[in-house]
């Protein structure tokens, strides 16, 4: 399989996410409509960017190498909008969602981007450092999503609280497998060849998109109705987490 | 008339029409301030793109032809707060507005816009792959404000209802109108050539942006103050559309 | 100090910022975490983009002169979030904010930024335009800040009036010092000389940045708790500024 049909097979995968949530919304089953529109925007972000650099564009060569900065522009919004599906699951049954928690966590988020962007781009000793901080950001999001949301999740009752910590591991397990490829692809030792890094960067994704979607919304649907199981959910203030 | 004095043609335009709306703000007759910012700030960065455009910048040769992405920089401003202002008129006697909605017509109009500017800097089938996803993601939005937003005006009286039916009637014309012209156009099959494209687009946004307003807001200057003139709007189960 | 040196003794003085305002947080002494939020996403962004331009990246030499629009990648982000630090403390004691105002000043300063990044790679009389359109917009910015923001900070207490008033001025002062240098240095009439400008523009943004929020945090930390302090808080009607 070619590099081009590994875009368009990462693209197939991003429509049937698409059809499947769309088909899951007609039947919400308590959840939120946020949540599903939140599932549908993301692979469509994702697959619309993977269809361009099919295309041939959104790459661009730096120094004798290839960069996708096309990549960038799809985790720009799509990374932004699993934090905001983390949230939501977060607050599932909550009146008042406390905001300013989530703009913490999407500006670390966009920190984080930013820095690999530049990394990316960057020649010489400045590639390390913007690596480095980018990963101190994923620092600073794995806080906040393991501190504040998860009490926030358990607040509201043990089975939410527990749906959160799987779906949080599972995406914690996603994005640490993100800077590793990238330190050990061409931007990075050069451990891994950029075909085998093309490959992991559409195979992760695919499961850090819509795979993270499915066991979200899956797991969510299965709790009982909002605001109807769990009597300790009025009671805020006694945290469990 | 050369295309430099088109372009600044749009723009006095657009000074004409913030300068209106400005006025009308100061007796806003019972519409939301919300309303005349966004009416003022549509045509404030469309005309500051076209002047830029009026200065030589915003262009770029690909493939031999001239392509104006400065028009992408407008479109994905401009017709968010267009269907910003589309949401504002139905949900015009509201006082909790439904923002899932507002964010899902916003997500697809966004995915459109980077479809026809993907289209535009593809070369082969790839132009028209991004031109049908574009215009699919349009379907999307006539989906959601034929459908949904339209019930939502009927359900807060029938004289807002026939309000949003008029405005949303003349919106969509104005952006049926835009992928036919680029179809017809250089970057399509070539049938309009590239001075007779620049000149419908800049007649048209004239009409969709400073036009639209114009309308919208004369209709919902007329109507009377909000919350005031219908009884069954404090019955929002009893849908009419 | 060479220009590297410089940049990076800028980015010092943020991370400076960045652990002055977290530390505050850990005390917030009445002022709502949104404060100190975007206390520490300003410095956190901006220090990104100066260390990315230490790294050598975020310049172009348009038309024989080097421009740095990493720059406006820095204001773009920083200065809407230091006019929402100022609404913040306008409205500090409201429990229903009107984000209208909040838009409509995020609006006018976002056609600055945009305007002044445009004269900047513009060439001949579109320069000075595109500048004047720039100092326009400002004055917008100054027009909302001074007047609806300041009436509605005096609506909820004198105290707080006088400390929005004086955070104001600061800020005001700083921005009138941007198009002051801008139109000295080598963008404009060229009077002071690129590395001249190049420190101006390290000194005032560290002044007007993390400067900013120490005066505007350390004013409201001495203010009495919200909604607990001034009797005349509780009737919005009877306006003082």
């Amino acid at each position: 399989m070619d590099e081009r049909g590994v875009l368009l097979f990462y693209v197939a995968c991003m429509i049937g996410g698409m059809i499947l949530f769309a088909t899951w919304a007609r039947d919400p089953k308590g959840v939120h409509r946020e949540e599903y529109l939140v599932a549908i925007c993301i692979p469509a972000w994702s697959g619309l960017i993977y269809l361009m650099m099919a295309s041939g564009l959104g790459m661009a060569e730096v120094a004798g190498q290839v960069t996708y900065w096309g990549r960038y522009l799809d985790w720009i919004v799509t990374t932004p909008l699993l934090l905001v599906a983390l949230f939501l699951t977060a607050t599932h049954r909550l009146k008042e969602r406390p905001y300013a928690l989530l703009a913490a966590v999407v500006a670390a988020d966009v920190a984080m981007i930013a820095c690999g962007a530049i990394a990316d781009f960057a020649v010489g000793p400045a590639r390390l450092v913007f690596f480095a901080i980018g990963v101190a950001a994923l620092v600073v999001v794995f806080v906040l999503t393991w501190g504040p949301m998860r009490t926030l999740a358990y607040r509201q009752g043990d089975d939410l609280g527990r749906v959160y910590t799987i779906v949080a591991a599972y995406l914690s397990a996603c994005w640490i497998g993100y800077p590793t490829i990238w330190i050990l692809g061409p931007s990075g030792t050069g451990a891994i060849a950029q075909p085998a890094e093309t490959l992991l960067f559409v195979l992760l994704p695919i499961a850090s998109k819509v795979g993270f979607s499915i066991l979200d919304l899956s797991l969510l649907r299965r709790l009982s109705p909002t605001r109807a199981h769990n009597p300790a959910m009025s009671e805020p203030a006694t945290a469990v987490g």
